[in-house]
């Protein structure tokens, strides 16, 4: 909807009234809301830098209606971003949901004219950050989202399907090319140089930052993931699993917010909820109140952590082991007595090389964080710019280490252990 | 045209009359074969397994028509395949003509309802592959081949232009499921078990063949470039670059027959080409006429492949050094007084695995064409199953070897100088 690219609030921004109207002539949402449409009420809670989020309750039921807009609304219409990722959005949830059904939400309608999607409100989930910023211990994530991966990533593969599958997708998400624009260029670029986009604490980082930017051997190195990012089509990826795009409850955890999908290494799924809870581990310090202890938090994080690649490792193979029926390895080739040992190795080097893959984009994802364009409430909410920076520090710390050390970790057990030492300025 | 997909010369299966009466609707060919219809010399020369083939002679010049049919030609139409790879032959010959002009055919038009493309007739240019019977030396052929890989290769990766680029051609290309699914089964699939279609010198290699069936290494290192083939779109490749793809003079060198074109692993073109050297090399014994040394042809072959690999090298970096305007390893986080060496590095890394990969991708294209549907005319026109079963056997072992043992050789050198030992059965 190119008409409504330059104003806020064009012919096609869903208000109360345009919303309520809408979903009345939709008779699945109606039913599930029930009453009136008078009755309903509908609060707008986007909190994120992208779309209108509505959350409408009526006398039954409820929905989200999350709508995008043609700009990134943090900056307003002087970046202009195509309401198209909608689309995208909506794809990646239908393209998953037979795979990880329960751990994203139920879409209800699309509408491709308003770029809009009405879906399951999640109540009373929050978003996995919030809980991270205030010690909440939410016992199921690092499994949940291990298991979320897993299933996602494996089921997308070449080693599940036959590559028609994924060549069909392929050729539709290769064109999220404006969304995939903003990860390569706030992800792998920018933070390397300095790019006008970016920000860090300063003067305090200054030297730091100075430094990273002339690390050569760290910059080769997110160059390298970053070709890879762009050059390999491993699997159907999120593109932006950090913890702020995990809702949770007690006993219930979900993925939201898949606009940056496209075909892509699952490292990097993988990285970004490693990263974002290695950078929780790294703010705590900071968030801790006066004489609030949060050790024994961090090394809650920690096991979520391990839990999470533990997890993962074992759900991905033993689902290769049970329906690997694609191109990739093909079970045709491996029936002879010597095989299944082959087999098996050949399983364990392609999760050891996922693992390696995954500290690297971890450590990517956090140095975006730190000395790039989009910051983390992780660290933003901590108000003293020296303890802020001290922390900022520690992520940076470890990122340049795992960035070029990667291959050095070959256990998640390894890494985790490493990560006080890693955390010191040098 | 599914409508002519049931029997030979359906309605729009092309013979001289209707040929004729279309090319004479086309201005452009029209003027080129110049004078009147009627005085248009015709001949069907396909000697392919795919396509009719026909030569189109006027007063003033000539064209050579490609049309597709809907089924594999040698098989007939019980092995229906898409005609629409057409559509992609035309589409690479598009992509990479800005970067290669000269080493590929002028295409003249495209109808997208025949699948037919009218291109430059290539005269007096023969096969790559009947040289390499015959012993001829094409002087160029190893030089222009890397120049063409290089170039073709760098051109379309994200190192060269912006990733949007790449993502358009990408989806375009994803649509070539039919035929990457040949390419899948044939050459990374079949030839490691029993599969119905293959076939080989038999009894004479029977044993050879179950020990490589056998082989779980062998076949773990085939998977594993499988794997890659689907997983990696490092560059738009031809996908078919075998000395069959290559019309040759002494002083031009053209690269025909894309219609397996798609973005993958640039070490697959790479490998396709050093892998059908050697085994021209491999052949040389067999095809030698009583009393003839093939010995100086032999060294000569694998001068062309020295060549070959070090144009292909040469070229790729220094393309890189002056046209480097992508995604990939992007100018602006290279600017600093250590980042010329880190960058120096990475090019150098970049193409060195480049290298292991054609080594490898080199040994699948050997191994399809000695035990697989498809084979050579180097080895099946060695009449004496002793003689040629013995040259198939050289062929095996250096594939078996270079699958298992790539990363040991650093250079083409190395690789090349360890030919004759490697070509022991062991």
């Amino acid at each position: 909807m190119n008409s409504t690219s330059s104003t806020t609030g064009g012919p096609n921004t869903l208000e109360p009234r345009s919303l309520t109207a809408w979903l009345e002539r939709l008779p699945a949402v109606r039913e599930r809301l029930g009453g009136a449409p008078e009755s309903w009420t509908i609060r707008e809670v986007g909190d994120g830098n992208l779309n209108l989020v509505f959350l409408v309750d009526g006398p039954d039921g409820s929905v989200c209606v999350k709508q995008a807009l043609p700009y990134v609304r943090v900056a307003g219409p002087s970046w202009p971003m195509t309401p198209e990722r909608a689309y995208y959005e909506q794809l990646y949830y239908a393209a998953v949901a037979p795979h990880v059904d329960g751990f994203i939400p139920r879409v209800f309608h699309y509408d491709p004219s308003l770029h809009a999607i009405v879906m399951e409100r999640l109540t009373p989930h929050l978003i996995l950050r919030r809980g991270l910023i205030g010690a909440h211990r939410y016992e199921r994530v690092g499994r949940d989202i291990g298991e979320y991966v897993a299933r996602a990533g494996f089921f997308t593969s070449d080693i599940a399907a036959p590559f028609e599958q994924k060549f069909d997708g392929l050729a539709r998400f290769a064109g999220n090319k404006e969304l995939v624009r903003i990860s390569v260029d706030l992800i792998f670029t920018d933070p390397y140089f300095e790019a006008p986009r970016n920000r860090h604490t300063t003067p305090q980082l200054d030297r730091t930052v100075a430094a990273l930017r002339g690390d050569a051997a760290v910059k080769a190195a997110a160059a390298d993931l970053g070709r890879r990012f762009l050059g390999e089509t491993q699997a159907l990826i999120h593109g932006d699993l950090h913890s702020g795009s995990i809702m949770v409850t007690d006993d219930d955890t979900r993925v939201i917010d898949p606009e940056f999908a496209f075909y892509g290494p699952l490292g990097f799924d993988l990285g970004a909820f490693l990263g974002n809870l290695v950078l929780a581990w790294c703010a705590q310090p900071g968030l801790a109140r006066a004489g609030e202890d949060r050790g024994g938090y961090r090394a809650w994080i920690l096991e979520q952590a391990r839990i999470f690649w533990t997890t993962f490792r074992d759900r991905f193979l033993g689902l290769w082991r049970e329906h690997a029926h694609g191109d990739a390895w093909p079970a045709a080739m491996f029936r002879g007595a010597d095989d299944a040992a082959a087999l098996d190795l050949a399983r364990r080097d392609y999760v050891d090389r996922l693992f390696t893959d995954t500290l690297g984009f971890a450590a990517c994802k956090m140095i975006r964080r730190v000395v790039g364009f989009a910051h983390v409430a992780d660290f933003d909410e901590i108000a003293d710019p020296q303890v802020r920076a001290r922390c900022e520090r520690a992520a940076l710390a470890i990122a340049s280490h795992w960035l070029t050390r990667r291959q050095d970790y070959r256990t998640i057990d390894d890494a985790l252990d490493a990560l006080p030492d890693a955390a010191r300025d040098r």
